[in-house]
């Protein structure tokens, strides 16, 4: 044994190599009825005319505006209905000089209208409608295409498919999209140590913790956690279990990257692909590793963190979480998801030379560090969010504001 | 025909009446694998001590501490290795005075040792290790229980069951959680202008946007949309519908509540149960209507949502999301998404007298108001988020700074 230790990489440096990964993007066609949050491949055009037809965008009377001009609450006009027309219903009679059809709102106007007068502003009796205020042409009408026009872009791909774009994809009567492919992410807990939840806990076991909290956290990335097997720390079992999620676009392992216990992870990715870093000089996580496994069309990614499971959260929230959501094509909404400008509760120090990453609870405008090892279960229960202390800050001083980014979990 | 309106009430109140509302909250136990976002039902206690064990908290050698009083770089001491210890093995060996014990990170401390020195601070020939550095008693060790004791509350009920929550629940071994049943939304548009997204659109029609909007719409709140086809916008028509969905929690209609075109959902609900609310002071949205149904230990919920898929949506975010969000249990989560202060691109005029919503498209701080009409599929796509211009503010000016609120889909 001895320090085998690692070729510490700068965090930023580690997140361009990142950003240089590359995935297949596939496309695939999903019912309008299971797109939610999924995101649109290609541009969609409006493929009719909105609204489809001229349509009353009041309940009234279609009118032709001239027939009404002079009408007031003193001088009302008459004019005679000659049809009911509700929305969904087809117009039979054309408006004539004098004439006037019952109109629901959003029905097709008549052909011979203008115009449609409110119902508020009439009174009927019988086949006789009072009109009591004059109407311009164009009132209360919508014209055909005048929301959008057939052939004009829509939503653009890359889209997240929220519930209003869902709406819009409705309107045009689509039922098929074309949204991409899901990633697929492998998530391997290694480790001799690790039982299954609900199975029996014998002594010098733990259970694995985070085949459940990073496959569940890849989920909150847009893409598909494959489900897997805790895997023993040797070097058969681990490259055993990575060709079998050959089929994979990612592969997540967690454990064996540490280098006292024994270096497997990295010798089974550099027999099997290459190594692309192993060491990033930052706190939690040190020991993270990233790998690329070659296949037919593209290599498959592979990230190695830590086993501890606050160390393999936090890696996972800063360096993998950007790139699957990148590669899922939901980055627009992180984007949107802001940091929040909180006050430290406490001082805290730093050791100098490398990023601290700290998780913290969040009460009201207050960042409550939370001050445990990377082993430390009730750490994950109390975290709302973390910050990073850059490399050159040794304190931050309490009541100094921190920028605290919330940790993935809030989109699916 | 004429002007039948409507009891308008003040939104205000109208929130009051819907926080009154109640619907049973029943609990079911789901697998551990299938967790994620819903809602704990029931504090979660520590059922083991955590850690488990006292056990190695890095890699090195299992010592007693005063074995190594007095050695440093100078002068190191030698101890005797007797045994190897990796996480997930069981030790067997006392390490007695003089003796050592290599030991993995995560491993059980063996009986005799109470401390472990760093492996970087030693060297290792055959069986002797030279040890470079003294430790305390504890030096490197994570005492049972240290973590959380068994017994301790971990989780509280309500908790939303994030990717790092789930990672609690694994740590403790749980395979089945008790979490919140989702409430059944049954979401029905009615329209006899409505058509189904894929079919053939005929003169006069119109897709229906409003069932897949407002179905995924509840999908963010923690809620589950039960299917529901286009309903005539007849009395039988509607009432039958909404006996078919007497198992739901709640209704969501959408149309047929204005006044002109027929008050039949109106006579429905009052028919089958009570009306509580027909006619808001807002816009958009007026004639929305809300209403209960008995039945034999709760009263269903109705919402009767306008048929323009801009005041649907704008009623829905506005009124029904928080309702469902809080039946749900999810509304925690609502309470930290937090409104961004933006400014306003342009004068934005109001009537006065009801207060208004306006969606808008985020650009960087600046809100830009989307002042389309309710009908407009387009305003659908462009909006991010919604502000609200209080009935006795007439004016904002361009610049002014808004509470933009987001659209309710970035949950679950």
């Amino acid at each position: 044994m001895g320090n085998v230790f690692l070729n510490l990489r700068d965090p930023d440096d580690v997140k361009k190599i990142i950003e240089s990964l590359k995935v297949n993007r596939k496309v695939e066609k999903v019912n309008l009825a299971d797109v939610y949050h999924r995101v649109l491949a290609e541009d969609v055009h409006a493929t009719i005319d909105l609204p489809p037809f001229e349509r009353a965008a009041m309940d009234g009377y279609a009118v032709r505006a001239k027939d009404t001009f002079g009408a007031s609450e003193d001088d009302p006009l008459n004019l005679n209905l000659i049809e009911k027309v509700r929305a969904g219903d087809v117009p039979l009679k054309k408006v004539e000089e004098g004439a006037c059809t019952e109109i629901g709102t959003g029905a097709p106007l008549p052909s011979g209208a203008d115009a449609v007068v409110m119902v508020e502003v009439t009174d009927v009796k019988e086949d006789k409608v009072e009109i009591f205020e004059a109407v311009a042409p164009g009132v209360n009408v919508a014209a055909r295409g005048s929301d959008m026009e057939k052939g004009k872009l829509l939503l653009s791909k890359g889209t997240i498919l929220t519930p209003e774009k869902i709406g819009v994809l409705s309107a045009i009567g689509m039922s098929k999209i074309p949204v991409f492919t899901q990633p697929t992410v492998a998530v391997i807990s290694t480790g001799n140590e690790l039982v299954k939840p609900g199975e029996e806990l014998h002594y010098g076991k733990l259970y694995d913790i985070n085949s459940k909290s990073i496959s569940n956290a890849v989920k909150s990335c847009g893409c598909i956690p494959l489900a897997s097997k805790i895997v023993k720390d040797d070097y058969n079992s681990i490259k055993e279990k990575i060709n079998e999620f050959k089929h994979a676009d990612v592969i997540i392992t967690s454990g064996g990257t540490s280098a006292g216990a024994g270096d497997i992870l990295r010798q089974v990715v550099s027999d099997m692909g290459d190594v692309l870093v192993h060491g990033i000089s930052i706190k939690p996580g040190k020991p993270t590793l990233i790998g690329t496994l070659p296949e037919e069309n593209v290599d498959i990614i592979l990230f190695g963190l830590p086993g501890y499971p606050v160390s393999a959260l936090m890696i996972f929230n800063v360096f993998v979480a950007p790139f699957l959501r990148g590669i899922a094509g939901v980055s627009d909404y992180n984007n949107k998801k802001e940091a929040s400008s909180l006050k430290l509760s406490r001082r805290y120090h730093s050791a100098r030379g490398r990023s601290h990453f700290v998780l913290v609870k969040i009460e009201g405008d207050t960042a409550h560090p939370i001050l445990k090892d990377s082993g430390a279960i009730t750490a994950l229960a109390e975290a709302d969010g973390y910050f990073e202390v850059p490399k050159n800050v040794e304190i931050i001083e309490e009541g100094e504001e921190v920028r605290v980014l919330p940790l993935s979990g809030f989109f699916n």
